[in-house]
């Protein structure tokens, strides 16, 4: 096959990739210095073999514990629980938490057949010792409330502080232009001045 | 360095894709299938040395002469001159045209230095034998025209008709959006009706 049309091809399986940006980005690699396109490929091709679910939270790392994990100056007696790797990177990036995580690897959701055990929870159970408070950073969607409510559950009776993240109206929105769902948290969760 | 990051890393210099998009793709690239991500990388890898400029049309192509320059169906008293190899696509595309191209892969630019030697104009006149009329595809901007006008007034004196793509509002737009530039290149070129 024509290496051009295979480059499009392949760009435009990429999640919000369509076909006129799939050509677009492959003019501009065919322009682009040799070595940028290099290690691109190389980049892409070499992304799983590098990669492993951390033994201890489950998130995908390129070594086990990862180096989230294998931060000494971090609270031990804290721990968060997101769904995907990626929530680590975003709570991570807002600069303010500084202690473990745990990755679940998805949410409850059983009409797909996902229940506890499609999760990484046994994992979390494993970890508890020491732990004082858990934070359920789950989403705020059905599958993520059902989530955390079952967590609730299991380790409050463990004796362990149990939170949820606080959602409401983002920092930045007017309440005018305020989603519903998002006000109506706002309002259930408002604050005493 | 920690291939998650590396890859971050080389999809964020691509054009258009920011950080957040570069860590979306890197996520799903992740959960996806190994064999697309091998496919993905193999298709980059091997765009460039897959492709040749053919001696003809000076496309960037799989062969040369390219598959266009080798359609014997093509009406061989046209061509039409556009800048890049994605114009000869975008023209394709409208499946109207039964001419054959040429690229000049730039346009005249001389503060950027591109004069009529960097572009690839020699090849144009070449290959003129039996050509009786060629369509200067140029952008619609100020390098587009002078280089449309460079060559019109080249290829005139040869006998050659010499025609320019019309420019005006795009189909579609409505009047009351289309921008001050192409309403006034609609009114300069209205038709008699």
């Amino acid at each position: 096959m024509d290496p051009i049309r295979r480059c499009v091809q392949q760009l435009a399986r990429l999640p919000g990739i369509g076909e006129k940006t799939a050509w677009r980005l492959t003019w501009w690699l065919l322009r682009a210095d040799d070595e940028l396109v290099t290690e691109l490929s190389e980049a892409i091709g070499g992304l799983k073999e590098g990669v492993v679910e951390c033994g201890t939270c489950c998130t995908i790392a390129s070594s086990s514990p990862c180096s989230t994990c294998s931060d000494t100056r971090r609270d031990p007696a804290l721990i968060c629980v997101v769904e995907r790797p990626q929530d680590v990177v975003a709570i991570e990036g807002s600069g303010d938490f500084r202690g473990f995580f745990h990755v679940l690897h998805g949410s409850l959701s059983p009409l797909d057949g996902i229940g506890p055990d499609q999760l990484r929870i046994r994992p979390l159970l494993a970890r508890l010792d020491g732990v004082q408070e858990v934070i359920l950073a789950t989403d705020p969607d059905v599958e993520g409330d059902a989530t955390a409510l079952y967590l609730a559950r299991v380790l409050k009776p463990l004796g362990l502080k149990v939170s949820r993240l606080a959602y409401g109206i983002s920092v930045g929105t007017e309440i005018e232009y305020a989603d519903r769902v998002s006000l109506m948290r706002a309002l259930e969760n408002r604050r005493p001045l």
